[in-house]
């Protein structure tokens, strides 16, 4: 399946490793990861996918690829600002979300716009998110949910 | 100045009459309401706002203007889906949420990624959305902030 | 009615008052004038209907509605670059093309896309483009096809 | 590099045998292709360039992945609509135009917007298109100005 990661563009080392974490956990196990292809947690889950061989789809903000973090495979620039943030939940068959500020909120509504399943690593307490306290157990969450 | 009023596309007579109220005070006030056109809160500060002489802006999902609500003096087809869910936002200096789901958490969201003040009615409660208990208040807040 | 007109952002003398006249009649027969927002025929357009006491409505790239010309009585911010040209065809019953570069290009394809009239002064001569010598021809061939 | 390769979506057999021809040399030269992840045009570049072990992105218009052709290697939801056209012109770093009708006419503007060099094969005749009279020529032009 592919999962959306989303999450801080600008996060602490702890939250950078979780979302390695999440990365290499999805692509060992055949998944790809597609976030927003910038910085933060974006950047963390690509580099975790990508060192596990897995594939990663970032969806920039921008009308530029380059703009994109080093792990991402198949850049897709989109020149629609924030509005992609839609782009990014609508083309995971699940969600992971982790940290996470106004963006990820953006994010989080359209995961349950699209009706999407989401676990939560220290993220937005909203409704249709399932708080969960590992990496390990988000992926298991969302396996089990799709 | 233009305000976007948020909320939930199905309510209560209630929470319709709450957006009816609000939809007049802003007009009364000279105030611009923007909108995503449709029913249920979209609806009622429409029909509040057009009663009051004010100018109503519809910023629609689809693309075709006919399926904005009657009360809508400027529709906008936009074609993008709940992708233009960023755009009502970032159409208003400030935002009203009444009630509402999930289209209506992806556009608390975008108020804060476009730092607009949010007045919130009856809505979620995330970081950024100041909760009154009146459309006066929600009209008195908004007003003060821009 | 409502008529998109399109056309170059830095234009002759020349250009820009057949801009301004096809905006005057526009706003002299009751039609609304829907555009790009920013300079040239965009300009020319809205301050001709301006001027007649018509409607202009500014569909705009950028997430910045103080982009818009002064002419622009309803500028509506998008955020989605030159993807916006697909919303400035849309909310248009007919399309008035004048002069233009490789945006009018991409806005005479989205007319045939949505099955628009256009008629053209000076524009691009592909398909679905009628060929008119002058505005009071443009106004009389887009009240005719709609 | 990449390549966007667009077209009618609904074309003879010799044009879609042209479009199976023009995605296999993409993909045997190591270029990604980039398509509207259609029928026509879209669905033989991408069997094309399938066959000969290339890879593929297709950017949809709607809001599922299932509707890609089945050879869309990396299908991408938008939900845009035809605005999306923007999107397929701005991932590639050049263009191949086959055929085609308005949404192709879209995207050869925005080849000039985002000044992309482009090969036709009988397609419109409009700025920036250089008309060439074979796969492998098209294949050649745009290798030779990227």
């Amino acid at each position: 399946m592919r999962v959306s990661v989303i999450g801080g563009s600008s996060v602490s080392d702890a939250t950078y490793e979780q979302a390695v974490s999440v990365g290499r956990l999805f692509a060992e196990r055949g998944h790809t990861v597609v976030c927003g292809g910038l910085g933060g947690v974006m950047r963390g889950v690509c580099e975790g996918a990508s060192e596990a061989g897995g594939r990663t789809v970032g969806i920039l903000p921008g009308e530029d690829t380059t703009a994109a973090n080093e792990f991402v495979e198949v850049p897709l620039a989109t020149g629609l600002g924030h509005a992609r943030n839609a782009l990014v939940v609508m083309n995971g068959d699940a969600v992971v979300a982790i940290d996470g500020g106004p963006g990820t909120l953006t994010e989080l509504g359209f995961a349950s716009v699209y009706d999407r399943p989401v676990a939560g690593l220290g993220t937005h307490d909203v409704p249709g998110v399932r708080q969960v306290d590992s990496p390990a157990a988000a992926v298991a969450y969302v396996e089990d949910r799709v």
